[in-house]
């Protein structure tokens, strides 16, 4: 049997309309009825939000001559059904994007006691990233727990809903490659970075390049081997993303290096790095980099910062360093759940915002706690709600209207997401022609707590059953969970929970061994009786 | 057959010690062995550290004279098992206290958009807590929204843990009468507190007492169902609190009159508020009481400061306040998600506790986002790393040593709450003659993803093997949720989720249709053949 040509989307679909200035107020986007994607390339090719009820469904179906897979005719078109079903307040939304996570430092979530940025580098992340080297027996095998933690990563993000991820790996390649080919093979669309730090003052030495030329060419290695997961004719969903870890770690010839390489590429290639994180480290880079004005400097002079370059954290920028990447259309990426975990500080995201900065959501597991970028959402709002009570400097304007709302927070998961990694028309909304990049959220129906309590609940979302669905919204950004995910596609594919046919089968089980044992109850009272 | 006259618990158990300083470093007591708890009162009768492996075990049983429940002859004293398992990364951990929430606010959690304190509560508290009134047709009954809102509110906050919780109900007497009837019969120990309001210039028409005599008439009826649940010699799980909303809802004469109510009664009745939790609410408060000092020599002029009082936030505290609630004894409940959420600022927790005030966490559902306490523990931990950026006041010192670890915020989730609730002796921790109110939590062992991600996974936390137990209680903190929560007593009752007993029949059923479909196919194939 053939594929269906479409599957084809009812219910209800939430998402955030692109803004066209940050002073504008984010609302929810909420729509009931019908979109579909095509099974060829996972697009969105079409949509109807005139279907509400089952005959309206029907009629769509017969105008567009099409038949559920399973039924029908040859010679018709199959589509595959897949509903959010409203009497379970199931929706679909955006699959979110995380445009700062470091893969190798799962194992670690949660693990930074009360340490600060440079002391929990040392403690507990250099270690973790050292252990990631292949054997020196088998040079070009990764070790096993870098499959482990690469694995679980990949999984536990799409179990969270997320669709895109730019991710650091190590300076390994064996392991960095492994990182990619998972993300292929689990459908994952991803930005993989091998991590570049060749500075023998500030690198430990179990977990350094041995010069700026070996980082450039460990790169390369890399981005040959994502290069070739996919033919060259198809759309990929992995592409390499260069690494310079942060400012400290790298030397000045390792940084031009990497912008070169970049420029290389048409279209030139993705960037990553941090800055701006925390005080001491800036204090660092200034007594590193004496001839630089600034932080953002250090990588403007080098050729970094461009369009296509994910600056995590700018937690403590400077009016200049605002101006400066907003001028080069350098993207930021906010983290606050690292940043408060770490002591960081709180980057002024609404600031930023109105200097005309791009702004997404990063996780930074495993300075972030939460691979789920929910969590992010949520962390967004609560510092914005601590701004006021910051000392800022005085005039910068950092401290005035700093709020963030639900809705923006979850319009940075999104639609934020896609502007920063570069691909605002293809993910994080559901527009004509966009990648199905989706989660099927469920919070559940309301199930009154019996005499053992929540046990049966199937989330930590009470839906009572007088919210509207701005109000469901913001009880699943509050008190959702990966619970909540039912289903993951990334561009059409399903990577993550089931769109209703694993359901479908267990219960035809539960019927299949109902049936065994009246049959056989029944054959062992004919005997007795006979 | 009677009921085995113990339980012995066999496993890990993890608390924290209690401490002489607000000083001293918080540090995880992490035992291996065997407690027992008596069936007739609850509480902790022994222990033995040197149990660690089955043989000990027998040993343990075989010098007391005890066998397990459903062996064993009639005249050996029967004990029921219950173990956390190592390999399921289990430890028992003393019940969480959650010392300030609303109980009618728990269906609108999540929802507070970006309100702050006072237009919060017009917006969303006032109108869901108005719909607590009974019926005028039906003065005694309380309206089925009550029922549903508090049955849940119990039954959630004890799959999370909390085997203490410190209520605010409503005005309303057959509502609140309700709200302390569940937590009896459910088994959580409870503080019960019929809200007073009677400010005509600050409460809605909706939601006020008649006058101050009305609100101490309806809070002594409220007293009178509390003691009438269980007989006058029995220790009584559910004990009233005397609940002023917060000073600009109260008149002087209601505030006074609940505080010589309190000292009516041997020993005196608890009593809670809230206190400057945001900048405008003070302000209003130095209009109202013009001659008053600072807020906190309101409630102590009107003699509300106590050894049993609970102050809710504390945001905002001057010296002069600290000074005079520690000398007081009057406690606080420290609220970090809240007080994020609603914007309130920071509570300096650490400078509170240096100046001699016992602090516990609270949840502030719905002012706070979660009925979990564990999301109070991860929040005071985070906020307490963002104390460095404040502009608080120069040299009240409470931007210095700020920062609230992962054990001390255990501990004021357990020991602290226990001090607030003025029940140290009883609660909070595991020493012999406690009371046992435990939360068995269980980590899971690591599930590898499969092809459809972390579907599979019990919980959100992965523990790969290599962690400590300091480790993987960390892990626990920042990844743990209700999942993890596996079974819960209070006062040596099972409240919530299962000690073992019920997994066992489970995979009984799974063997009897397996026998079944066995039998049912022998008995179809001896046909078909014979």
């Amino acid at each position: 049997m053939v594929s269906p040509m479409y599957t084809l989307y009812v219910g209800t679909f939430i998402q955030l309309p692109r803004t066209t200035s940050p002073d504008e107020k984010h609302e929810l986007s909420i729509t009931r009825g019908a979109l579909w994607v095509s099974t060829a390339d996972g697009k969105i090719k079409g949509f109807d939000w005139s279907v509400a009820t089952e005959s309206d469904l029907q009629t769509l179906l017969k105008r567009h001559g099409w038949v559920l897979a399973g039924a029908g005719s040859r010679s018709s078109v199959r589509v595959k059904l897949v509903r959010a079903r409203e009497e379970e307040n199931e929706f679909f939304f955006p699959g979110f994007i995380d445009t700062h996570i470091h893969a190798p430092q799962y194992p670690n979530t949660g693990l930074f006691g009360s340490a600060t940025l440079l002391d929990w580098l040392q403690t507990y992340t250099f270690p973790m990233e050292a252990s990631f080297a292949s054997p020196a027996s088998l040079p070009s095998l990764p070790p096993p727990t870098a499959y482990r933690a690469y694995s679980q990563v990949i999984a536990r993000t799409l179990s969270h809903g997320t669709t895109t991820a730019a991710y650091y790996a190590t300076i390994h390649v064996p392991a960095t490659n492994l990182l990619a080919s998972l993300a292929h093979q689990r459908g994952q669309r991803a930005l993989i970075g091998r991590v570049c730090m060749d500075n023998r003052s500030t690198c430990p030495t179990t977990l350094i390049d041995e010069s700026p030329e070996a980082s450039i060419r460990h790169t390369e290695a890399v981005i040959a081997h994502i290069h070739s997961l996919a033919p060259a004719t198809k759309e990929t969903l992995v592409k390499p993303i260069l690494t310079p870890r942060f400012a400290p770690s790298c030397t000045p010839a390792s940084l031009s290096g990497l912008a070169t390489l970049a420029r290389q590429h048409k279209p030139p290639l993705h960037i990553q790095t941090h800055i701006a994180e925390n005080v001491n480290e800036i204090a660092l880079v200034r007594e590193q980099f004496p001839g630089c004005e600034h932080y953002a400097s250090v990588y403007d002079e080098a050729g970094l910062l461009t369009p296509r370059t994910i600056l995590a954290h700018a937690v403590h920028f400077s009016p200049a360093e605002r101006s400066l990447v907003a001028a080069r259309g350098a993207k930021v990426s906010h983290c606050p759940a690292s940043n408060s975990a770490l002591g960081s500080g709180i980057c002024p995201v609404r600031w930023l915002r109105r200097g005309g900065v791009v702004v997404g959501l990063g996780s930074d597991v495993s300075g972030g706690y939460s691979v789920g970028l929910l969590e992010g959402v949520r962390q967004a709002c609560l510092v914005s709600r601590l701004v006021p009570f910051l000392k800022y400097p005085e005039g910068e304007g950092k401290g005035e209207d700093g709020v963030v709302s639900v809705e923006e927070a979850l319009y940075l998961a999104t639609r934020g997401g896609a502007a920063v990694v570069d691909l605002p028309d293809l993910i994080g909304g559901f527009e004509l022609g966009m990648a199905w990049d989706a989660q099927l959220i469920r919070l559940g129906r309301f199930k009154p707590a019996g005499r053992w309590g929540a046990n049966g609940a199937i989330s930590n979302v009470d839906v009572f059953g007088e919210e509207s669905w701005v109000e469901k919204v913001h009880k699943w950004v509050w008190s959702g969970d990966d619970r909540n995910v039912r289903a993951v596609w990334v561009q059409g594919r399903l990577v993550h929970g089931s769109d209703g046919g694993d359901e479908g089968r267990w219960s035809g089980w539960k019927w299949v061994w109902g049936l065994v044992g009246v049959g056989a109850a029944w054959v062992v009272v004919r005997r007795v009786n006979g």
